[in-house]
């Protein structure tokens, strides 16, 4: 079994320490927490310290704290056997301290503490500087999810960069739909089928053949109709930039 | 039986004419296309005229054409018993010629010939003048779909204007993430998992709260590794727009 330190205690460490303690290969024999305060054991009875100098020997440190905090933290971590693997998208792998075994254990998925997230299907990018440090990330992250891939730095900050548009840029756009339906006391939820079949088309067509609309058909008269309903300079916008940008993609000049 | 005449052969119509002719309550008698070359009888047997003066007498004429033809085509239909309805987001009640008993039948779904529908889950918004001719909508909406709404010409607008964010949009930032991985060699099904968790999240947890993200937590550092990363001017300008408006929506000044 391997014997894992996870420091942090945001929205990432809340799903991976379970699942890394629940995984049958590894086991979490401890927590580091900045913001520790009468609760020196968290809801998994699991030990917690807020002293990066009390930390226990263990084969893997995952840390799961904001990029600028890990050069930081992991510096702090005093050198032994384990190898210390971040958690981040963006940050690169030298973001770890030099004098540790480093690797990345990154998750691509969208945490949030109060959501429930079926850690099966969440794709874990490793990353490594030996094979058998590879290794051994792969049998854990392989305990854990069902979609493993080997990604190196640069590569996961192209995906971590295409996760922000799939994410939390469509997050947004999903967010002004609302406030239209709102203001048109019209419900959201009539919106559910068009939204799961938007996800569905661009992964089965290919986003380029999956796209349709007054954009992509030049239909002037309703994208300025359009224009005219939208309440917010900003909403405004963002309808014109993707609009014109719609319309770059499929090579014709605005008329 | 309703006898259901349908005007067009784009997109709308490929998908609701069979459904329709299938509903088991009504029957497709006719199909006008203007772009009828030399076969008079579509896949389904159903014949199909170029000349709108050869319409035949029905209950129902259902207008699947560009919002700016549906005056003009309805203006060519003799008027008789029937019922005119048009298929658009985004055209009032009123853009069908006057002369007709008038209608809506708006199915809320992005609709390519080559993409199969599952038709059942496609929500339908009615429109009518009458009570009767609601009813009579809503009798072949509910043999074709589960979800059957009736909206009127300024809530469809608005949905229609939503449903561009939620769709045409939201598929044009899935294209710039499927160019950003082609460019750095990632497959973009990686990110299919966070595509439909995105999406699923939004609607359980509502899109304001399922904000997550660089933009919303300030991450400065980040957000410039981005733009730095970017290749286009035009994905550099979408991903500042959307930051900023993330930024607002979140009640802080961009610092």
């Amino acid at each position: 079994m391997l014997k894992v330190v996870i420091l942090g205690s945001g929205n990432i460490a809340s799903h991976l320490l379970p699942a890394i303690h629940q995984s049958g290969v590894a086991t979490v024999i401890q927590q580091y927490s900045r913001s520790l305060k009468k609760h020196p054991i968290n809801k998994l009875g699991i030990p917690v310290t807020n002293d990066l100098n009390a930390l226990k020997p263990a084969d893997l440190y995952v840390v799961c704290v904001s990029d600028d905090a890990i050069q930081e933290v992991t510096e702090q971590i005093t050198p032994n056997t384990g190898l210390v693997v971040h958690t981040s998208g963006s940050a690169p792998l030298s973001a770890i301290a030099s004098k540790h075994k480093k690797g990345v254990f990154y998750p691509l998925q969208t945490f949030s503490k109060s959501f429930p997230v079926n850690i099966k299907s969440v794709p874990i990018c490793l990353e490594a500087e030996t094979e058998d440090e590879l290794n051994k990330l792969d049998t854990l992250a392989k305990a854990i999810s069902e979609h493993v891939h080997y990604i190196n730095s640069e590569q996961r900050q192209a995906l971590h960069l295409a996760a922000v548009f799939v994410n939390n840029f469509v997050n947004h756009l999903y967010h002004i739909a609302f406030e239209i339906c709102v203001d048109n006391k019209v419900p959201f939820t009539i919106l559910e089928p068009l939204i799961e079949e938007t996800a569905k088309k661009a992964l089965q067509l290919g986003p380029y053949q999956a796209q349709t609309g007054p954009a992509k058909r030049f239909d002037n008269k309703t994208i300025q109709k359009h224009v005219e309903a939208l309440k917010f300079i900003s909403q405004k916008e963002i309808y014109n930039l993707l609009t014109h940008s719609i319309q770059e993609t499929y090579g014709r000049k605005k008329l």
